[in-house]
């Protein structure tokens, strides 16, 4: 599991940040890579990466703004040209689905995969045995959302060495017991799998929050996860200018990270006035209030390990 | 006058070639730019050049395809955050303004400046003192256009040594003579005005093709042009797979430059199967049949004289 970051600035392309775009590549988990915002020329940076846009499973827009989203219609088009058979689901505000489609239908776009579109709200947007993603509304001026990303914990492994040491020998049995279920032998002995299991492995929790100003929603979104990607666009000194643009600065979001105490906070979206020396300022701004941040840029990949 | 191409490659960008666009610099003219398609990436692209996206006046779209819209929504959207104040017409086949439109309401976009959307069709579709835009319809699947650049002619200067010497002194009469007009002085003498101006200089012809299968619609195109830029997606071994997807060779194109006797062939729309020494391939049998031919890479810059 490792974020791909793809565009990293705020508003409009520069030279050194592209705009909006991260991928969680799940290949071990699930061989597939999941995608949050999709700027303009997201399928040109994905050029220069491992990402490979036949895998992309899923698509989560935080918010319509065209720095997360004009990118969209030319990734799934080039999709199908680069081998993506696989169904995608498109997860977002409402809008996306409007603007997927006008876009295929005025270029005589045709894909040849299917496309879902998933119009989401607060609360549980998708949940299977592995994953489940929960969704935050943000404060942005229009809709604007965060995601948070949960690995479901991974049972513990069967302990075959003690089952064989008790003369219990491998068969359908194991099954069973790894599911942490009671089986009566038939020589009358119960055993419980749970007994017989090492120890769950925690799943990742990541929040990717969309453009928002400061609230207690982002507190909500880092809440009990691992890693935080959070907007922040200013620096400390422009907290008003933040909150009149609905953006958060490195400081606030440094807070969040030390009230929720998470593993990991990695911000992006950064504006184009901050280059070199100054970036640096936004970053030990934040590293002052919590010490385990980052600056994303683009084509960083950062490895998610279990904490 | 000089043409600045900004995307050269077919259908999806490469690490080499972006998707269509090239910008022809009226700096001297008329003090602006205009755009000749806009796929994803070209205001990235546009960065790396001395294209102001504030001085674009006109943006031509040939037709519908991603790989020439898809980037209009944003470069439109940024020009207003780079002092772009000034209108902007937009010329297109049906479908540009409804996708922008889309784009910009989805998006919650708001531009500062005016937006005209102008649906072309085969004539003249912009005519001022000094320029004149004809539209030519091609060949592929969708609605396609070739645009004809043609600046007119500039008068000869005055010959004002010539009137000295004959007695007619600088005033308000070297206007109407400058015009070509015949003046009865107050002598009596008759002057005719045409008899008193140097050379005319010829305006220049430039013919920007949209993606074609070639049919003798590229030499109306071409006719009476200096320049001619067209699409050459494949070689000449792909004359069939050409015709089929409604793309032309670069044998073809050279054919059209070579009978309609232009000055100069820039072969764009490269097909990313071309790389190193298939390029130069694809460009030596075009110079076997017209010699003055190139191959456009992105950021290429080619002046354009009076030929």
């Amino acid at each position: 599991m490792e974020l791909v970051f793809l565009g990293t600035g705020a508003g409009m392309p520069s030279k050194s940040r592209n705009v909006s775009s991260v991928a969680l590549q799940l290949l071990e988990e699930r061989g597939t890579t999941w995608l949050f915002d999709c700027g303009e020329g997201t399928q040109h940076q994905i050029l220069h990466t491992t990402v490979r846009p036949g895998k992309i499973e899923k698509i989560f827009i935080t918010h319509c703004h065209g720095d997360h989203l004009f990118g969209l219609p030319g990734l799934l088009s080039s999709r199908t040209f680069l081998g993506g058979d696989e169904p995608v689901t498109i997860y977002g505000p409402k809008g996306v689905k409007e603007f997927v489609e006008t876009s295929f239908q005025v270029s005589h776009t045709y894909v040849k995969y299917p496309i879902s579109f998933i119009v989401v709200e607060e609360g549980i947007i998708f949940e299977d045995e592995k994953f489940k993603v929960e969704c935050i509304e943000l404060e942005h001026g229009i809709q604007s959302f965060g995601y948070r990303i949960i690995e479901k914990d991974l049972p513990g492994e069967l302990l075959v060495e003690e089952l064989k040491k008790i003369g219990i020998k491998p068969g359908p049995i194991y099954k069973y017991l790894k599911e942490g279920r009671k089986i009566t032998l038939e020589d009358g002995r119960i055993i419980d799998g749970n007994n017989f299991l090492g120890q769950s492995k925690a799943g990742r929790k990541i929040a990717i929050a969309g453009d928002t100003r400061m609230t207690n929603k982002s507190n909500l979104l880092a809440e009990g996860m691992d890693v935080l990607v959070h907007e922040g666009t200013f620096s400390k000194d422009e907290a008003r200018h933040a909150y009149d643009y609905f953006h958060s600065t490195s400081t606030q979001v440094a807070n969040v990270a030390q009230s929720e105490q998470i593993k990991l906070l990695i911000l992006t979206h950064i504006s184009a006035r901050y280059q070199g020396e100054d970036t640096e300022m936004l970053l030990q701004q934040a590293k002052e209030i919590f010490s385990n941040t980052q600056i994303a840029k683009d084509y960083d990949r950062i490895p998610i390990p279990r904490y």
